[in-house]
């Protein structure tokens, strides 16, 4: 049965379904506007499922492609979790043919992999994503990767925040572009409802991932469940949530616009046989404009006392920093508040523990924090 | 039937009560140990219902008052919208009674109020208290009103804010202290769990308003179905709204200690008979001790092209703090950042509504923000 002929220029997309492609082409220029990171990408990596959203992406970024001056990848992880996966993994070649993409297809057992580093199976999917996904990244020796998450996404991301615990301003949701993580997710404010119109005016089909429905993931539960709730309470609350995230980006970059400040505070323990470096990276082009802080060794940093006449706001994002820059693993904020205290009443000697592991220990004169992580 | 006798001093209290009580007194110091407002109230009036939240804070306050130096007052409204409340009012009175607390009691017919003036039942009955509360503070002179708000009433008021797209950090919550409306709420960060155990320790019965149980507002949604989803997937979601609820209130700090450099850029309108004063509040002490700036008449406020240097972090804040200047009505995050757009993009001529009624005008040379209320 032959396919249906897709659109692969704007000018060949019915009028709905190319103002939608120019909403996300505005909030792609949009994100690499900043003084921070000017130069819009020239190559990518998208991560491609089969599902509705990254097919919607797939088809938006091929007939957006000569504007954007973007050369495309697509890479397909068949997760080995469901007997029809190498069929849809077949099938996401087809389709990516039919667009005339590259595609990198590989099969990784989720399931062993979940029970080797004792992980769930959806974040044993997640990191086995992301790192074929950066795999791809350097192979191909493109710019970016990307994903195809959306407000929907957002949301439950924003709600499970919220279940867990997150202070503000991560508490609005996961970022559009990460140059850490070189990392760029195009339709993260388009409602999951426009991407299905976008398919449905276009006339493409999708399969959808049966595990989505499995209620045994916090995830679903939030999908299926809470998110209704408060659509029930308020039409508009996708809408809302772009605006706290939009909110959070702002007040995220304003933090950061203070860390020149704030992070002179921090230095590498004395102890240390490491110094605090700044470094290019020679594998992300786009991150290559940010200097970033990295510790090799001893993973310890420590801060000294003239932290204590910041205002407390500015101290609590100081310790989160300190943390963030000793690797993944996100501090509760209880914490975080205990450890002020502390520092603020010179507990000497108190140890507080973190996610990574991680630990802050109150010095007479600072608090060193260090990773504990043995390798 | 005698009704058993009340413990009225802290060494009355059972060990886990007491242990409570203090805690609660600990919050109380805490809440006036900044800066802004070191001195505790001398007297206050406390809003009660009769249902657990109030009758334990009336008790705890009666066992705190020598070691607070609080003189109590009690005010009890009965809604007149079931046939029992006149019940409920007497009840009120001879617990007062046992605490050797003045009390009093007024009655108003909520349902016509909400009537006459538009309001849903719970939003009448809300302002009819709050009004009644005030009135009462004023006739006896106290300090501040006294509500006995706690935590899971925080956690509802934060799902709510959500639900309705609040922005940070109005979203953390309700102030435990707001001098602007002289309102003191000393179980803010109590789990109402722990206040009903206090009351079980001390063998006091209390009455619960049916009305809590009706599906048909907002706030009860979140009560019963909402809020425990959430701790159903983090156990530890009361203490995480406590942390939330601190961090906004050091931003809100943060954003204020700004303030006085920001809201210089705020100008009252030239086209405006009025200016903008600084005035010392004949009627709550505590407030005393803040600068107002208040706009009489005309109602009008003036932000002018500098505002464009700011971060836009500091301007968004700006936007809505000049509309808190006019008077009550919470802007939405949306309207904000689109009314940010056209500033920044000067789009001269266009206007944005507010919730007040107030607008926002973007003209040549800054925007001009209108209370527009007929009076």
């Amino acid at each position: 049965m032959p396919s249906p002929a897709l659109p692969l220029k704007l000018q060949d997309l019915p009028p709905r379904a190319a103002h939608l492609c120019l909403g996300v082409e505005a909030f792609f220029r949009e994100l690499f506007s900043s003084s921070e990171h000017p130069h819009l990408p020239q190559s990518a990596v998208l991560g491609f499922s089969g599902g509705a959203d990254s097919t919607a992406l797939a088809v938006m970024l091929c007939c957006l492609s000569e504007r954007l001056g973007l050369s495309l990848h697509v890479a397909h992880l068949d997760h080995g979790l469901r007997p029809e996966s190498a069929r849809e993994a077949d099938q996401a070649k087809a389709l990516c043919a039919r667009l005339g993409l590259a595609c990198v297809v590989e099969r990784r057992d989720v399931a062993a992999l979940a029970r080797e580093h004792h992980l769930g199976i959806e974040e044993a999917g997640r990191r086995a994503r992301y790192t074929f996904l950066e795999t791809v990244r350097q192979e191909t020796g493109a710019d970016l990767c990307l994903t195809a998450h959306h407000l929907n996404d957002l949301a439950e991301d924003v709600l499970m925040r919220l279940v867990r615990g997150t202070g503000w301003p991560a508490l609005g949701g996961m970022h559009a572009l990460d140059l850490e993580r070189c990392l760029l997710r195009p339709l993260l404010l388009t409602p999951r409802e426009d991407i299905e119109q976008f398919l449905r005016d276009i006339g493409l089909d999708w399969t959808e991932d049966p595990s989505n429905l499995d209620m045994q993931f916090l995830r679903n539960r939030v999908r299926h469940t809470l998110l209704p709730l408060f659509v029930q309470e308020n039409p508009n609350f996708l809408a809302s949530i772009s605006g706290l995230w939009r909110l959070a980006q702002l007040d995220s970059e304003y933090f950061l616009s203070l860390q020149p400040d704030i992070s002179a505070l921090l230095e590498v323990s004395q102890n240390s046989t490491t110094s605090l470096d700044s470094f290019q990276s020679e594998n992300c082009p786009v991150r290559d404009s940010l200097d970033r802080h990295v510790i090799h060794e001893n993973h310890t940093l420590f801060l000294g006392q003239d932290s204590l006449d910041l205002p407390p706001a500015l101290r609590l994002r100081l310790y989160k920093l300190a943390l963030e820059k000793l690797g993944l693993g996100q501090p509760l904020l209880e914490t975080l508040f205990k450890l002020d205290r502390a520092w603020s009443e010179r507990q000497t000697g108190k140890v507080f523990q973190f996610p990574g592991p991680k630990t802050a220990e109150i010095e007479r004169h600072g608090i060193r924090f260090v990773q504990t992580r043995t390798k």
